[in-house]
């Protein structure tokens, strides 16, 4: 469901690496367009399965003129184990086109991007507005109906206008037990 | 994708017998809510596979305050196979739940409501607005992605309100083949 | 699982009218060969999406010089719904290419071969080896790794030889909740 | 289908590292069980989706007394993203419980059991039989129909026996195109 906080500026993407871009992104430059981001680590089972194609239909069904799909790879876990390296032939097998940047490495386990937008774990997909705000984080598996409605709800959106359509009315729970969590205790 | 045309309004629905309804239905008694009918036949594959499930997905996702699925059983071949003593079993094995209407029997193989919207074959979804126009005529299967954008962007219209906000970024082919097409000559 | 008890012999089958067929069969003239009874309904959702497409691959997979599938429409619900006239044209829209045969009807509500071998709903798929003997009876959705395994320990048995060969190996659990089954009172 | 070619002794498997075992497995101690190998790489999506799964299947299906499944990792491209260091994760992230050896580098890009098997590419599965021969080598996807079959007719063969009944009678084609297969010059 879509937060009606407008409050919520979306925190700046904290990006080491950029894959399938000319250069680095930033989400000033996107105002104006709903932009989706894609949270995931390359070896998470529910992130192949389900979380990175529908960020690629996502990237195929809506013109890139009004949506920007991005990926972040935000490593939590198995640090040593999802390196550039190793993400640049994951990217090249699974075929994915949407641009892709490495979330920087944090103090701890989380990195930086992650921390900043508090994310539970991967997949997790947010949707920003076209003035910059976060209007839903999902942690899991959210259904492809409800990510074309709530997508198309802020498309609706002028640039300048405060929301007031809200797509309260989809009811489906995001989640499901394919997601990888953040550790309780860390 | 959404059609801009607003000048198309829905033709009246011509039914001959309602299940899982208290009475029968209007489209002028629904002014206000976004309505989806999905037209299908019991014994057409696609629409068992894909149309119904994805017309019971619709219903839960949206409040009925909002949108309202009608299903519209539109037998246009085998008719003495699926008659409404069958239907009814059919309705019950696959716990459909929302307003399902019999097209009343036109005067060749097509029934009436069928004809009125010129519809191709089964499954078909046509997506009608707030005022009454049809906006979107789908044959065949089309992604969740671009129904819930589709249903999104008409909610987000005022009840009044010319459309202004097309969903055109929705570039996916909706038709595949698993859809019972009505043969070219009759 | 296969059952070692070589005692149970086939009962013969019942059948008011078949379809894809040129005349009667009788599993005595398919001695020598394994049969497989796929016992369905048309309007059971288990049957449609699982039973009736995993008989159609059994009968792709194996020669039809080694094994014979056969369809038994065994109605014991809403008999009015699933007549012929219906059966025919759903056989005709799924594409149903194997013999098909309808069960006779009963005393009861369940029809005379559903007695006979005493099934518990819809689908069930019974294993006959070349010497006429039941060898499983299996209700609800089966593996397609458990199936192949059976079907190919029996070609393995001589035509006059005494099981012995047991596919005890396999230890999934063939049911699942998608069957239709006989109501408790009757 | 399987091979009736019993002069085809499987090769020894050369190992660099095994996960999943207290110690090198050997096929010389695994006579008298069928060994199932699945060729796999990590990054590899037809690997994930499909061939990964049906191994994790057959090792469920079957006894571990009569049937060892052991997992290869042949890693023929993108070498420095698929290391013992990112396989360990990737076994633990997919929760994969069958042994798995990584198959030892060669001269050239293709690894030294993956040359000795003459395989194509990955997902590739080789049944052996209890005698330690080499029966079947498909590449790409198989239906779990007709490896249930395979394994199955194997396993009825008594230990010194020569084959005798070929499952001839499996007609499809096990191949598709999500399989990654060797470029052709190297």
């Amino acid at each position: 469901m879509i937060s009606n906080n407008s409050k919520h500026a979306a925190p700046p993407l904290q990006i080491s690496q950029w894959f399938n871009t000319n250069g680095p992104l930033t989400l000033e430059e996107l105002r104006g367009k709903v932009v989706v981001l894609e949270a995931f680590q390359m070896l998470c089972p529910g992130c192949v399965s389900h979380g990175l194609p529908q960020a690629q239909n996502i990237a195929a069904a809506f013109s890139p003129d009004n949506v920007c799909v991005i990926g972040l790879h935000t490593v939590f876990e198995h640090h040593t184990a999802m390196t550039p390296v190793s993400l640049r032939a994951f990217i090249h097998e699974y075929r994915l086109t949407f641009p892709i940047g490495v979330d920087e490495v944090g103090t701890g386990a989380i990195p930086k991007t992650m921390s900043a937008y508090g994310l539970r774990g991967t997949p997790s997909l947010i949707i920003i507005d076209k003035r910059g705000y976060v209007r839903a984080n999902h942690f899991g598996q959210v259904p492809d109906l409800q990510i074309g409605a709530e997508i198309a709800t802020l498309l609706s959106q002028a640039n300048d206008e405060e929301a007031s359509h809200e797509s309260s009315s989809t009811k489906l729970d995001g989640c499901d037990d394919e997601g990888c969590s953040i550790p309780e205790k860390k």
